[in-house]
């Protein structure tokens, strides 16, 4: 057990610190003072933190043109503009994500546009925003793609998603299935080959690579390898047997992030070696020329980013009526399932900390609640806080900027927080908190 | 199995039919003329079908004020409306809950205000709004409302939420346990005699009786009459050492309705009696004067009366590797875990049909996918679903009120879809559905 007055580096923003006085800061920016401005819940976003991933990801696999920004994970406007500046490519994975991307003025030929179901109107702004690739998910977006950008009088960048059939999560991953699942076009079954023909064949895309997933939250490079050997077969044979040298390999997301203090940090440095050096071994053996290598993180360098700021309301001692834990402490905070549905969706754990002042208290088996009229609404379900947290006390979630705001609802009336980005110690307001008004806006009287 | 072409009478709403020509209509209004109208996904809700829930909820229970709408299961303006045009009382399980039933015009002495962590402006609204009751969650709130109260020169009417030790989910109930959650104040432990004896003492709460709730998805009356026996335990108590007479018994909600086909419905009429019948003889055998009794449903007055209509998109067989199941179709909507996050959050299963046309079609094995970048956004995990499903046909997903809408997110820059209500024969849009610049109204330039 850490000192739970420490912030453990690995899991808290790289500029997070706790000041003499007790109270948490975040790029100099005191967190009960954003609290108290901007409310709370709040997510408060490490500026400074995120570009620094930015550019350690940048580093290590050769340069900001490897990298493509996952923009699911966060998207706003702000941040675009952040991934912008850092010279990194974006991913948009919907019709929405491009034009908000497009919004911040993100240029058109860095953006990769994903989905596995895109409709005319998201295939028709790819070809008429002029975005850098498409990865086509199945044959008949083939046909539709290669038919739009006729009619637009373009030739469409794309690649191909293929299911290399490796399934690589956390610190495992398995070799074989994986094949089950909506995404991409099959390896095995000889589907990948054939769409990349026809790819070749029609007129209107120009095929510069395939594109492959191997999982989410991994924490070593052997997925990524071997679907990187698997891949690079088919770019053989479509080497050899339809003429054609494709330039880019895409590996897609995944790298893994530390939530909690047990959990060591990825050694992105080490990961990217191993990936650019098994994707130019590979191609040696095949002989064919080695492509550029392309990477799409989102959590890895955007869930450290963040942390959520919540205001402890109810401390409550519960008996359980268990004999190996005959009582448990419940604090209710003022966000939940709304604004972080990962716990009750995955199970997911994450490092709190008290952030206004210090704490000498005991430790005592506890547990975080929402607000929300849902017995399920836990954030925190098996914990250990000091005994003296109380009502108006400041609460802390690290590595809160990936897929907590995006998967926000509006359950029991919830307004989404505002969320603000620190550097320096100045505050800028990325997204304002939702009102009651905001609520009643999609009334029809 | 049954004819997929039949709706299942118990599961989707009652003015749903299937025209002669195939098309589903609700409240004689046809589905791909609403879903062309408003967009896909869209939820439509049959209006009478509700009305008729209620009524028939108001009847077992021997009128429409033993009956509070649980309005965490869907809330807007016309809802609200309704509710109030069919004489029951509503439930609100946050601020903001109560903030959209007060702008509905929602009479606020029928209105019961709920919730674990009630912070000061929840209770100075419910004081000043002049709230029905305020169900007290804990001892830390009757102080504070106490306080509230009397500041505005006021008295409370409240309910005392207990914990009775019941854990009712679905066909069983465990009459132990079920302590170690964050609602309520314990029967077991004497701590829930001792809050009921301070809002006795007090001089601004008025205390009307005890609430307990018991869980959800319940199918008969066994958990609420044991819980019904252990609350009327402490009337006695209360009655015997301090001279006082609840009015009042609110045994909560969880009603349970079926999603599917092989689930029956409940026999609301027997459950009432069952629960009625509980409540006058364990009063009689306590020698205490019988309680009125309420109760709380939300879900099974709503989420029977709607469907979301979803357009199909991509369509593929994927080769699974797997022996027993080795080819199965994908089917892609336009909605996914955005506007339904109950099967990846709760596994949960719905009836699904065509509902622009007949179709003929043998059935195969079928997964219903989202568009969401995310290979766990399933809405239909393991269907049989016919195998002459095209591009651009329409699925409706039943028994999707409650807890879809009011749980959906942006998730992907996913916006939130229409929900219009049908009556013979007309539509009336009750949420429009938000845009792209809804999705960029609370980016901060």
């Amino acid at each position: 057990m850490t000192d739970f007055n420490e912030l453990p580096a690995h899991v808290w923003p790289r500029n997070a610190h706790r000041q003499e006085d007790g109270v948490v800061t975040v790029a100099d920016v005191p967190l009960p003072d954003v609290a108290e401005e901007f409310h709370t819940p709040l997510y408060v976003f490490d500026e400074d933190d995120f570009r620094s991933r930015c550019q350690d990801m940048a580093g290590a696999f050769g340069g900001p043109d490897h990298v493509h920004y996952a923009s699911k994970a966060f998207i706003s406007k702000k941040v675009v503009q952040w991934v912008n500046e850092e010279g990194l490519c974006l991913d948009a994975a919907s019709l929405n994500e491009l034009k908000i991307a497009l919004a911040a003025e993100f240029p058109a030929a860095r953006i990769t546009a994903h989905g596995n179901n895109k409709d005319e109107e998201y295939l028709r702004l790819c070809v008429d925003a002029g975005v850098g690739h498409v990865v086509i998910d199945n044959e008949q977006e083939l046909e539709e793609l290669n038919r739009i950008a006729g009619e637009a009088g373009a030739v469409q960048p794309v690649m191909i998603r293929v299911k290399p059939g490796v399934d690589a999560h956390t610190h495992e991953f398995v070799a074989t299935s994986h094949e089950d699942q909506k995404f991409g076009i099959s390896l095995a079954t000889g589907a990948a080959f054939a769409a990349a023909k026809r790819c070749l064949e029609v007129d209107n895309l120009h095929l510069t690579g395939l594109h492959c997933h191997v999982g989410s939250q991994v924490f070593n490079a052997e997925g990524f390898k071997l679907a990187a050997e698997r891949v690079l077969e088919l770019y053989r044979q479509i080497h050899t047997e339809l003429g054609v040298s494709l330039a880019e390999l895409d590996l897609g997301g995944g790298f893994g992030i530390p939530y909690m203090p047990y959990e060591e940090a990825l050694d992105i440095d080490r990961v990217a070696q191993d990936m650019l050096r098994a994707v130019e071994r590979t191609a040696d053996e095949l002989d064919i020329k080695a492509p550029f290598l392309l990477v799409e993180p989102g959590r890895s360098l955007v869930a450290g980013s963040a942390v959520t700021v919540y205001r402890v309301g109810t401390v409550k001692d519960v008996e359980t009526g268990k004999a190996d834990l005959p009582v448990r402490r419940y604090i209710s905070i003022d966000g939940g399932m709304s604004d972080n549905i990962r716990p009750a969706l995955y199970g997911s754990e994450y490092d709190v900390r008290l952030v206004n002042r210090f704490s000498d208290g005991g430790m005592v088996p506890s547990r975080i609640v929402g607000f929300h009229c849902e017995s399920g609404d836990i954030l925190l379900a098996e914990g250990e806080l000091p005994n003296d947290i109380q009502p108006g006390d400041l609460l802390a979630f690290a590595a809160t900027g990936g897929y907590q705001y995006m998967m926000s609802s509006r359950y029991n009336g919830a307004v989404r927080p505002a969320v603000v980005a620190t550097r320096v110690g100045n505050t800028k307001p990325m997204l304002r908190r939702e009102t009651i008004e905001d609520l009643l806006s999609l009334e029809v009287d």
